[in-house]
């Protein structure tokens, strides 16, 4: 059984999963995970993954390998497990509370598809929808306190199975790097009454210089204090809190942003690993005027060094105007 | 010239460096940092290196290649540079500074050793002098607030040179990670009376099953909250909170503490890609009834992946428990 543990010193949360450990592994320094052949994501081996939660079905009449198009299941090696509530103990100083959780799959091409940007657009929003079904199914469990959506792509990424996959991970914790940006924009609203991610927009489409595009509804940009060279992050122009509450037209507008991202990123440094990850209001909060949902994508072209983990702060050799300048220029 | 960049919104310091690009690249994906044929930090090389801001002379007669054995030298393409004052612009949400502090590198011996786990008692204390030296010599200008010591071992680390060396960052703030410590632990002593880390040594005293080693001054064990698998951590028993202000047998004893914990790192995976740092009281602060120096020690075996990334949690897969029985047990 799975267990969260606190730093006794400062506000870190660790999730004790030593199931995980049995996991398929890549050799380290292998550039590509395990193709796993078998590959236990692709269609036909659906018995190699544990039932799946959700499953949309194929409306593709040329596709003769495959009836569905975007598969959730449970992770088979989890790093939390649904069972009972959120207790623990707390000696003195240290405090252990139990694996509570749930940790799920994103299966998002019934093809071996080892790259995202070489997908459609119509199947990167079934991808997006299947986040925002997932989302709007477990929130209705009054144990999830936030709902946490993820990628790894590449070996260098934290992949294990090349089989194009995300993440989600249900906690009854909002953890600290959600709750630091929700209490950083309640006190920006607090002290301007606006929204600090609308006004960084509003900063951005000023300057122009660190914009990769724009659609109708998204605005694609390098942050002005990017961690990572060709750190990318993805906005909706229009406040909104929670990413599960977007409308039809949303989800094809981001489809369409997040494509072509890719696609760009793909132009500019072949089939780069990365990270992206989803941040959204924390369940059960309302609605509010200061959160402002988005996605941040981290490509990991470098290693993360002494400097980084002993100060938390970064060291970027790549300017986010000129990443930006990049990824605005590669063709589509 | 390098800049310090705010995150509008969290509390998260980039310093942009484009400068650094133009290092000398190891290939992504290559376990070893480059070879660098020849290698700017072997002994008979000192000209390709800025001149030495430390040298000590070695007194190993056999020796017939060196005339030193740890050298000190400015980072040839720094993060930061030691020019001017600390100034910069806020221009509402956004915050540059200008890329201010001191870069530099310690060459921990004279010979090509790619292994620190490899080197005497007697070198370790070398490095560990060094350490100190440079650090009482750049706390007399009071521009810089805190210093980062840290290491890059093996390119999954970070290293892109594989001669032993290690870092040192002056700053002109005290850096996240640091100041939390400084923070959490000063509530600590004013809620308890009393040092959280004196509290946490004597918790692992007693329940001894996370405890690696122990010298006379010095404690060695898996923190409670390990992030990664082999984590260890190192703590002089005695309260202090300056690394600089040891004795001569501290730093006997450290590092021998030191060295006795690369080799059990290296008998239970050969040669592991590693970080450490040393995480010391911020200059200009009175030494304090609180916060307590040490050095952390982080093995590189998995990548940090878009779960950590998005919620500032960690996911791992060794117990601490585990791991310390396996270096305790290892030979020395």
């Amino acid at each position: 059984m799975p267990e969260f543990r606190k730093d006794p010193v400062v506000d870190r949360w660790v999730i004790l999963a030593t199931d995980r450990a049995k996991r398929p592994q890549h050799d380290a320094g292998k550039n590509e995970p395990a193709g796993a052949d078998p590959c236990p994501f692709c269609a036909g081996n659906e018995a190699m993954t544990p039932p799946a939660v959700l499953t949309y079905n194929s409306d593709d009449l040329d596709s003769n390998i495959a009836t569905w198009s975007v598969r959730v299941v449970p992770n088979k090696y989890p790093a939390l497990v649904n069972q009972g509530s959120w207790s623990g103990q707390s000696s003195n100083i240290y405090q252990t509370m139990s694996g509570l959780g749930v940790h799920e799959v994103i299966i998002e091409a019934p093809e071996h598809v080892v790259n995202m940007g070489t997908l459609s657009e119509k199947q990167l929003k079934q991808i997006l929808r299947a986040y925002r079904d997932r989302i709007v199914e477990l929130r209705n469990d009054q144990r999830w306190r936030s709902i946490l959506i993820y990628k790894n792509h590449g070996a260098e990424a934290g992949a294990t199975l090349e089989h194009i996959h995300s993440q989600l991970i249900a906690l009854p914790i909002v953890p600290p790097a959600i709750q630091e940006e929700v209490d950083s924009a309640k006190n920006y609203h607090d002290a301007n009454s606006g929204c600090v991610y609308c006004a960084l927009i509003g900063r951005e489409m000023g300057a122009q210089s660190r914009i990769v595009a724009q659609t109708e509804r998204f605005i694609v940009f390098c942050p002005y204090a990017s961690r990572f060279p060709y750190e990318t992050w993805i906005l909706p122009k229009q406040h909104a809190p929670c990413f599960e509450y977007g409308s039809e037209e949303d989800y094809t507008d981001l489809a369409r942003s997040l494509r072509e991202t890719l696609v760009r990123l793909n132009r500019r440094i072949e089939n780069p690993p990365f990270n992206y990850f989803l941040h959204s209001n924390p369940l059960g909060e309302p609605a509010n005027a200061y959160y402002h949902w988005h996605v941040e994508i981290l490509p990991k072209l470098s290693q993360v060094g002494g400097f980084e983990w002993g100060s938390g702060a970064y060291i970027n050799s790549v300017a986010p105007e000129d990443a930006a300048r990049h990824l605005r220029e590669a063709t589509l």
